[in-house]
């Protein structure tokens, strides 16, 4: 039921968010490519509605429902970005948004989700709990649950930035995406491979979560973990639909530690003039550890987010 | 001999500067627009070349240049944006320039002139020691001096931005900037003005460097002051032919304290996601304190740098 979206699903979703949605710009900098030795073109999804590219597959999910299911509204459970994404998209069109929360979730993220418009559901902080409240309120509400990243709705909708990419930047050699769910990698995998074959996709994940390495490593979905990561972003389990995406486009995979993406995040705000959030600087993490992957190329990077506690930097 | 420039020296200005120059984005914020009650165009200088609009005033003067006096340089005194900016301006031509800055000066900053190409020059932290060091390096190199905000074609290049900004943002009712000497509020008053005649130019200074406000109250120019501000953009005193273009302009001053321009600093990292000068936030902090001024009204806003020492935040 979770099948993957396909070049024209992906071009649907573009018509569908393109009045909400921001065409965010494609940033270089020479500093940054000198200490890579490579062409960077970095997509700033950090300037994208809500501060993160999630606003995009939220937007196409809640502008695919008919008139009937939309006026149930949308439900999901997060406490990070897909939860402001789908409360600020639902807002767009009207319609209720109730997000599933964990007890002791960071306070100034469930600010930003309801200061985004959303209802929000407390839970223990654990799946089963997460679960069971999401499915109640589905049968309370009759509302549409949208997963962060295996509904192929929210996949196409990532997958919209790749389009944008490749018209702004020109012809790539490669495409590079933090990997979590694997939501946006997948949505970017099918968006590339379908205008361009030849284009490699790469995924960064963050040492302590890097049971998509493991996945493809072992051939099937590695769930059996605990994320032990400050990338709080990517800490979720890859989804199936999205393995089975990775598998399909060879994604590559780079692992890199905290340490390297405190230090990468600070070369991006120092260098781009950007704040992006740690989850985000692992891309440029990876481009400067595995720089024989990249050396020499027109590399195109996915800045997912800028979301970040200016209090209590990482640094 | 510091005549201001006109709309066609801009214009040439912009070609000019075109083939080294960003067309720098103009981003929006919804909850930015919501504190203001107004809607705000930020014209992201920060994510010029170098970091700051000076590369656009440096670019110009050195292209201005015919090859006879390109050959032997360029040459200022400033030991933060303007530096950097003219260094690396000096660098697309292939030029040396000189930089002379005082005993003193924030070791960064230097660091980042250097970093640029230039050839530094210390001398004692007096204007005295700075305008000798300069003659006596120009009677030496021919090197030709690139004032940092009093120069034409420092002006002029700077009043580049306004063209862009009007043709991105559409109509605006009022355009504001951070008023240090007045390079770039006179370049793009002019520029502003000849386009539209009906726009209003505002400028944000901070309390403990107001010489401007103070000078347009007084009628002539004030250059006996000590600033005290953490707005390190804005200590320079207000030029003579720029205090001339801002009483024919009929310029408004705001005056902002450093704490109101902190608060703002936060607020555009967080909401725009940019990182931003204390200088550049006075605007913001200027448009919140001086809401009847703005509110309900198109503003252009410039955000004129980003180059900010990350280990010391000021808040």
């Amino acid at each position: 039921m979770n099948v993957l979206p396909t070049l024209d699903d992906i071009r649907d979703a573009a018509a569908r968010i393109a009045p909400h949605a921001t065409v965010t710009p494609v940033l270089r900098s020479a500093a940054l490519d000198a200490l890579a030795g490579a062409e960077l073109f970095f997509k700033c999804e950090n300037l994208q509605r809500g501060g993160a590219f999630k606003f995009r597959g939220a937007c196409n999910a809640v502008w695919s429902l008919d008139g009937g299911q939309a006026a149930r509204g949308v439900l999901t459970h997060s406490s990070g970005n897909h939860g402001t994404a789908l409360a600020l998209a639902a807002a767009t069109r009207g319609i209720p948004a109730h997000v599933v929360v964990p007890e002791g979730a960071v306070q100034a993220k469930l600010d930003a989700i309801v200061r985004a418009g959303a209802i929000l559901h407390r839970c223990a902080p654990t799946i089963a709990a997460r679960e069971a409240t999401a499915a109640g309120l589905e049968r309370a509400t009759g509302a549409v649950m949208v997963h962060p990243y295996t509904d192929p709705r929210v996949i196409a909708g990532q997958g919209t930035l790749a389009l944008e990419l490749l018209a702004q930047a020109g012809p790539l050699d490669a495409l590079l995406t933090p990997v979590g769910g694997g939501g946006l990698i997948s949505g970017v995998a099918i968006a590339a491979h379908a205008l361009a074959p030849g284009i490699e996709i790469h995924g960064a994940e963050p040492a302590g979560a890097d049971e998509s390495a493991r996945s493809l490593a072992r051939g099937e979905r590695v769930v059996d973990f605990v994320p032990d990561t400050l990338c709080d972003g990517l800490r979720g389990t890859l989804g199936e639909p999205n393995f089975a995406a990775l598998v399909a486009h060879r994604v590559a995979i780079t692992t890199v530690t905290d340490a390297e993406c405190v230090a990468a995040m600070k070369l991006l705000w120092r260098e781009l003039k950007l704040v992006v959030e740690i989850s985000s600087a692992t891309v440029l993490a990876a481009v400067l550890k595995a720089r024989g992957r990249f050396a020499g190329r027109r590399v195109g990077v996915v800045l997912t987010g800028g979301n970040v506690d200016l209090d209590a930097l990482p640094w």
